[in-house]
């Protein structure tokens, strides 16, 4: 019906997360109808992307430089480590601005299900950086679900015996989350961290 | 925070339909787990489908051939003439295998309120196409909204003019719909256009 070339670009675009096959279709339309102005630039920089963008050795960030831009920062507080999941959680503490310290990406979380141990992620690796003596902290920024949390205990245990504070971010209702809406998990947990004002 | 090539690849896919920039910085975080497997050959697809595929001449379809596949069928029914509005249309048409004649992309709707008249559209070549010999019946398949239903009003018009008979897509209930979710516009047309069984 068409051309094997928007068959194949439809099927690749489909693979994208948040697509399926008609947003796919709908996108390869628009990128052909934008051929100057949109596609050929972001084949470009789908290709140099590819190119130059490399895993920091030293946090498991994703830059350009070895090491990231980050972790050669040497204006960041360098007592404090903040682990988090994946890249794209990196990039949401650090959009706060309310972080000064390193990042540690652990790419993913413990799971008996889908059998992925200590050695598949950063583990070892974390625990290495974490007996560092400038390190007095780590913040174990992890998502509150069964298996990052699993994951923050496994984590704390290995970092204590590191000789190092550990922390986790606070668990409550977010800012702007209307208590009737709450689940009970997270209205309990926010009742019994309850703070004098 | 990121390298200038991330935000750069961030920002181009952002402005694919259905993507803003939270699932565009997913999108991208994937495409650089999957650089061999996905980026590369999305960058490809991307550079090799903007140079091949060209729009035919005679019924404004995407295609790597001139005229289209659609087109160059002579199997295909001369006598009919399938007008949409987009080329998505047109897919959407071809893939339920109901059709069998040629087809004529419009690229739009009439819109007084976008300064969109008939000579922005394919219309006037719509019309020359119409009054071939071989050419009996036009078959309006705009969508059912205003825009769409005003342009199917001044299209009957000028076709019927050049001697076709001009059909348009039935409207009722849709295949699986229930009746109690249905709108009053749909379920008023529907008990009007009722049929014996």
């Amino acid at each position: 019906m068409t051309g094997a070339e928007i068959e194949h670009l439809i099927k690749l675009l489909a693979r994208l997360p948040g697509f399926g096959p008609r947003s796919a279709r709908r996108a390869a339309l628009h990128l052909l109808k934008n051929r100057e102005t949109l596609m050929r630039p972001l084949s470009q920089a789908l290709s140099v992307a590819a190119d130059v963008i490399v895993e920091c050795p030293e946090c498991h960030n994703l830059d350009t430089t070895l090491p990231c831009a980050l972790c050669a920062n040497p204006a960041r507080d360098a007592s404090q480590l903040c682990v988090v999941e994946d890249i794209s959680d990196l990039w949401a503490v650090e959009k706060t601005g309310a972080y000064k310290g390193y990042y540690h990406v652990l790419g993913g979380t413990l799971s008996a299900l889908d059998g992925i141990g200590p050695d598949d992620l950063s583990i070892p690796h974390l625990l290495q950086r974490a007996a560092r003596p400038q390190v007095r902290e780590v913040i174990v920024a992890l998502s509150a679900t069964i298996d990052g949390q699993t994951t923050a205990h496994y984590l704390s245990e290995g970092l204590r015996a590191a000789g190092v504070a550990v922390t986790q971010l606070a668990h409550g209702v977010p800012i702007g989350g209307q208590i009737d809406y709450m689940d009970d998990g997270t209205l309990s947990t926010a009742l019994k961290s309850r703070k004098a004002v």
